[in-house]
């Protein structure tokens, strides 16, 4: 089952041309994922000032699919595809009206903030990911 | 050889963990997109509002390699990879003090504002792109 | 009786030194501004464009009083101090937890998208604003 | 003599209405207030990381006069109105084609980034900021 959270496309998050600027999507993922957190009873404030880690993305792999235009509600899907020692795998599903507007895969590594090295997912953030957790069918 | 430029990272481009927000790198890189157009004399403003053409990414693959701090110096070079009818594949590679920070590979197609349909790569900028056109071994 | 809404710092909304950086909280405003005109059933897209026109702000006057840290709550309170023929001043208080953070005086003037002059309030938006419509004791 | 610099209206610091968004406004002051600090050779990273001390705006009053449109250049010119114990008063005016475009006034105070409250500056960066000192005619 995927964490789900829908967002609206704001004024400022739309380029002159009239539809959404990419950075701002960005922007929204970053929420997001943090929302992700929040769902299972652990914030990133939490994670950051207390136990002193770090959520870096190290990949991202972006198909922005139709343009969405100012007003449009962003429906987000997120999906665990995979939880390893310290890296997470994420594919999330954006649509508006039922339509797939992006879509992106992304590799996030969990990391200490003192010496920028990998950790590994303490138990009480593994157990809250895993709720999302669904692999990918390789069929 | 790639189109190439520097952008300093800049106080509002930093998260609070210290370093760049990734959000910010994808608007240095639509600057870094849009410089390499006035490289050879066509501005974006020219393409958008006079040829009612758009140059909307469609795909985007990102490594982030190393974090970047408050103060660097990204170096920029993007290599045209390959003109299509109406597409354009970008590899870029950012480095700070020679290290490779983060790279992208990135898919942008020609569009119509007016139908939003696919249009052919006019020959002046098709000229212009082909500056920088490096096609990659394939060894 | 002011229009109130409540927003949450974001990640992306804080600076290195952990603290809010100034143009989120003006996107911010912008978003409040606009919940606010939503609230009375008039969205921003219907006036921009059906009605071609817009609601650029002329002046600002802002205050920083205290800094708030990610995960804060900012609570606005947005006071309609006066609505000339196409002018709206607005009073925009921003707490947290109780204890005001900044405050912002702002001047939005209604314009024509099409030959950017100022265009008189229509009836329904006049209404909508006077709803919150609070003229500052003078006293 | 003001500090000046020049900086492009990029296609991201533009609305869908094709005039610049202001929060945009607001971190291009930013960059402009660093860029000030680093032309008497003191940078915002020294100050912050090696001095623990920041440089929080407290008031700002912004008239935006004129909309500036996606290709304009903005010149700004940074007038020090008066250096306090800790308080630093600036008027900067921004133009395109010699045109003023937009104006604020600011107040920035020196604190340290440990216990928040204000410091005296230090010599040598009244020394860069008098540079620029340009009282006001109370004529």
């Amino acid at each position: 089952m995927p964490f789900t959270i829908s967002k609206p496309m704001r004024f400022g998050d739309c380029d002159l041309t009239g539809i959404a600027y990419h950075p701002a999507y960005l922007s929204m993922l970053v929420d997001v994922n943090e929302a992700m957190f929040a769902s299972f009873g652990i914030t990133w404030q939490e994670i950051m000032f207390e136990r002193k880690l770090g959520l870096p993305t190290v990949t991202m792999n972006l198909h922005f699919v139709k343009p969405a235009v100012y007003g449009d509600v962003l429906d987000f899907a997120v999906h665990v595809r995979a939880i390893g020692r310290s890296s997470l795998d994420l594919e999330t599903e954006v649509r508006v009206r039922g339509d797939i507007i992006w879509t992106v895969r992304q590799r996030i590594v969990l990391t200490s903030t003192e010496d920028h090295k990998s950790r590994a997912w303490p138990d009480d953030i593994r157990a809250g990911l895993s709720r999302y957790l669904e692999p990918k069918d390789e069929a």
